[in-house]
Formats: structure tokens, C-alpha cells, sequence
């Protein structure tokens, strides 16, 4: 399979990059690198795909929220979390179909915090809450048997300047974060949130 | 107590306002009418509350999305669907906040899209998903005591007109919508989704 892991310049998009290779041919892209694009933008997306061509699998490593306390959170906070993590991954699939061959995934990626709170974490909650719930339902409308999960970690392993954020939440190794993209690629379930810790 | 309903005008912010108010004082308010206020506007929420001043409770029955299928879903229908159901009554919360007495809530409206989907519902899947999620955070987060819920129904029983929609989905009384709310206003719990069918 050809399959375009997006962020793959991040911990997780490495991690996925890295478990995907052994067995895919994999295109690593991200704001900067060889393959460039920005998911705030629907035309660069388009000329990404041009590009690369049709690919089997994609896969979103990507997304920035502001990280502070709710009392200190403006309108503002909340819609550049929302720009950048929920419609940079939903502009990535609507513009993204058409390059999908038959049978093709898409996979993209959510957190913990969906599901549990850390203290200044409102807006990555409310982002992960969006795209898992997005998940679930573009699975159901997408075309030509293309399925849609969203990978959820906890906190990794390796990411030792966040563990003080995330006091006793199970940390993740790097192995079993990168299998949880290959359980989405290669598995079968569509619409799925795949949790780790 | 005092309580604030907006969107009364509507069927479950009607179905919330004839529950509370047999034991409560129940205040309304919609975009029309002798209480207005625009969930958009953070200043239109501020000049509201000075004008009703503090409450116990805050119940928001609010938020339109597009429903369209999700090919035809552009990206200024996300973002329409995320600034008026979301952001909405996400500025609710913020901009409340400080007219609510301690150890009083809000009860927010979700629905049963952030959990089944149908036909053209994705942008309220995503919706509901975001704000359920921030529910959770927020919780963790709120001043005095004040809690937050979100009341989250399937379609109801008097909605005939979206009855078709909704194939084979439980069908919510007004009477069991409006109890949600009540317990979310007389109850205990925080973070909490109410689910209905």
C-alpha cells in the first residue's frame, strides 16, 4: 500500500511513519520537509495530492490547541485550537477523497483528553471530542468503502517535557502508538476511536 | 433558585422551562422576544446578565448546524455549525460564569449525534462531540463549585417533522427531555452526560 502519513515530522507521525514502513511504501509530509502542506488550506492540500498521486491510506499526525487555564481562555483561544486540530484534519478528508483509491482509510488523530481533563486542557478536550464524533459519523457517508478511525493516546513515553501534565495517565510507547495506525490501515472497523491508556 | 432558560422558544428549551419551572423561578430568553440575547455576541450575553442579574442556573437549549451530506460540506458549513452550536454556548460558559451563584450549573444541549449518526448529520455529530467533550473539562475547571452538564436527546416524540431522519431512533417525550434538565439543575454531577435514547 501507499500510504501519506501527514506530521510525520512529530512524535506520533514518526512513530506511525516508522511502523507503517515496514510492510507500506509510506510518504512523509508536513508544514515543512520535502512534501509540504497546510491543512488550513484547501488548495495546498489539492496541489499535495497532484503531486504524490492517489494513495491507499492517509494519516493525520497534526494539530495545535492553545494549552490554558479555562478561566483564561477567549473566543479567540477556542477557534484557533478549532482551525488548526479539528478543520485541518476534516478539510485533509474532504479534500482528500477524491485521492483515496477504493478501500482506501483514512485515519486521523485525537487524544486522551477527549475522554479525560487535565487542568488547561479544555480546548484540546473539545477538539478531540470533535473529530472523534466526526469519525464516527463521516464513516457512515464516506464513498467507494473508504473507512475513517481516529487513533486516541495518552500521553507517550517518550514525550517526558509533558509528564507533569498528565499525572498517573498511562504513558504510551512509541511501538504500540505506531500500531495503532497499522490496526487502522490495515485492519477492517471503520468510524472507531482505537484508545491507548 | 433562580433559572435562566435560553432558547425557550424552541422545543426542549420549552420542554426545560415547563419542567423547572414547577419548583424553581424560571427566566427566559431567546434571540426574540422580552429577554434577548445572542450567544455570538459576548457583549449581548454580559448586557443580559446585568440586566437579570445572578442565577443559579443557567440552561442553554441553543445552536443551528447545516445538515447537508458530507461531500457537499464545505469548510465555512463546519465552521458555521461550530460557531453557533459550539462557540455559542461556549461563550455562554465564559462570559457566565462570574453571574452564577456558587455551587450553581449550566446544562448544556447536545444530542444523540455526537453518538449515531444519520444521513447529512456530520457537522452535528461534530458539534455535539466538541461541547460533550468540554463538559468533561470544564467541570474540572469551574469556579465555586458551579457544575456543567449536557443534556444530550434523540429526536423527540412531538418532532414529527424529523421523524424521518431519525429511522428507528428512540423517540424522547418532552416530559423525559425536560426531567434531564431538571436533573442536571437539582442533582449532584459534573461533566456529565445526560444521555436520552
Amino acid at each position: 500500500m501507499k500510504v501519506l502519513v501527514i506530521g510525520a515530522s512529530g512524535r506520533l507521525g514518526a512513530a506511525a511513519a516508522s511502523a507503517l514502513s515496514q510492510h507500506h511504501e509510506v510518504i512523509e509530509a508536513s508544514r515543512s520537509g520535502e512534501v509540504q502542506v497546510d491543512l488550513s488550506d484547501t488548495a495546498s492540500i489539492a496541489s499535495m495530492f497532484e503531486r504524490i498521486g492517489r494513495v491507499d491510506a492517509v494519516i493525520a499526525c497534526t494539530g495545535a490547541v492553545p494549552f490554558k487555564p479555562l478561566a483564561g481562555l477567549s473566543p479567540d483561544d477556542f477557534r484557533a485550537g478549532i482551525n488548526d486540530k479539528v478543520l485541518g484534519q476534516v478539510n485533509l478528508v474532504q479534500t482528500g477523497t477524491p485521492y483515496v483509491n477504493d478501500g482506501g482509510s483514512f485515519t486521523l488523530t485525537t487524544g486522551v483528553l477527549a475522554r479525560e481533563p487535565i487542568v488547561t486542557g479544555v480546548v484540546a478536550s473539545l477538539a478531540n471530542g470533535a473529530l472523534e464524533s466526526f469519525v464516527m459519523a463521516a464513516a457512515a457517508e464516506l464513498p467507494r468503502g473508504i473507512r475513517i478511525n481516529a487513533v486516541s493516546p495518552s500521553v507517550l513515553e517518550e514525550a517526558t517535557d509533558y509528564h507533569s501534565y498528565f499525572p498517573g495517565f498511562v504513558r504510551i510507547s512509541s511501538e504500540d502508538a505506531g500500531q495503532a495506525y497499522v490496526k487502522s490501515v490495515d485492519g477492517i472497523q471503520t468510524g472507531r476511536v482505537i484508545p491507548l491508556g
